[in-house]
């Protein structure tokens, strides 16, 4: 089994990842520039469900096979930026979403290069990126007994990477692995996420996207 | 019952719309720059259900109560543009994308104004714009028996407007209306569809968004 390094690991996007890949077997680190607050984080995680679960700092979550970047948009560059040496050869996850609050809304932002995973693939030219779980509820992610069925849009240049994500992910418990295709479609994936959740906000809710007509 | 009109409405983005309208009870005009054809169209949809579609000029269409732009995305600020005494003080649905072919894919265009509800808003300073429709697989929608079950994400800087709208959407056999917000989500709503449409074409399905986690 791969072990997976989630950078920022300890916010709320980062902890469901932890917890439903290491539900499937994989040994997960939680970075975080506190790795003492991160070691509390993992094991609150390991309280609510099972496999191995540690806290660390970034760098040592980075050394993993897997890396996800987790952290907030804003220092999502800066951190990948620090850790560039090592994460060449590996695949890198984008779970970052470039989200700003107006009003009841989340709004998108568009940063210059379309999406935050064009942004964390210029700053890590040796590394591959993959884009995934951007549309998830947190709260239901964090929850193995939340019944969680959402369908995990998944895309990058490398259609060798997003193919062993995509068969990673469905190892997850409760999500399904759709592969969109290319880094073309990171803006609009990435951005629909403000969608989403100006739905929860609106509607008091945990709304997650659901793929239905696949045909299968 | 308020009268629908299409501009475009021979479309397939169009022709689904009609059905599922003139299925809940709506007289449902379809315009076309050639009325011929819409009528021709017209027929054929009203085989293919019930209720009241007929063809015209896109003029005539504009003069129903609520008027949708179903055109393709290039013609469609043209063609409103034309209309904007016929289409003033009334509600005008979007259910535009810009969007290119790009290999296998279709990836999202970015309209100076952000989205095309924004460039047809700014062409039609009288009217109030909704955007709904945007993710439906056309094939779907213009059979009744597809056993279509999908939820139409609504947005407009209208409250009224867009309650209207969504209610509206609810009258149609197979859809669900789950307002999002404000235009301020326009490019994200917009650009997915390239998402749902890039995921039709590699898997061969006729993907549709469906919210799950709303809690009812």
């Amino acid at each position: 089994m791969a072990t997976v390094g989630i950078l920022g690991g300890t916010g709320p996007a980062g902890r469901g990842v932890a917890l439903r890949w290491a539900s499937a077997g994989h040994d997960v680190v939680l970075g975080s520039r506190d790795a003492e607050r991160a070691s509390e984080v993992a094991a609150s995680l390991r309280a609510r469900g099972s496999g191995v679960i540690s806290g660390a700092t970034n760098e040592e979550a980075a050394s993993c096979d897997v890396v996800v970047v987790a952290t907030p948009w804003e220092s999502a560059v800066a951190t990948v930026s620090a850790l560039r040496a090592q994460l060449a050869d590996k695949t890198v996850i984008s779970m970052v979403n470039a989200l700003v609050r107006e009003g009841r809304e989340l709004v998108a932002l568009y940063p210059p290069r379309g999406s935050m995973a064009a942004q964390i693939a210029f700053a890590l030219p040796q590394s591959t990126v993959v884009g995934a779980f951007h549309h998830l509820p947190a709260a239901l992610m964090q929850d193995l007994d939340s019944d969680l069925d959402a369908d995990v849009v998944v895309f990058s240049d490398d259609a060798v990477a997003r193919d062993a994500v995509a068969a990673m992910i469905n190892e997850m418990p409760g999500l399904n692995a759709v592969v969109a295709g290319s880094m073309s479609l990171a803006s609009a994936i990435e951005a629909f996420t403000s969608v989403c959740i100006s739905i929860n906000i609106r509607h008091k809710a945990h709304s997650y996207v659901k793929l239905a007509g696949m045909g299968h």
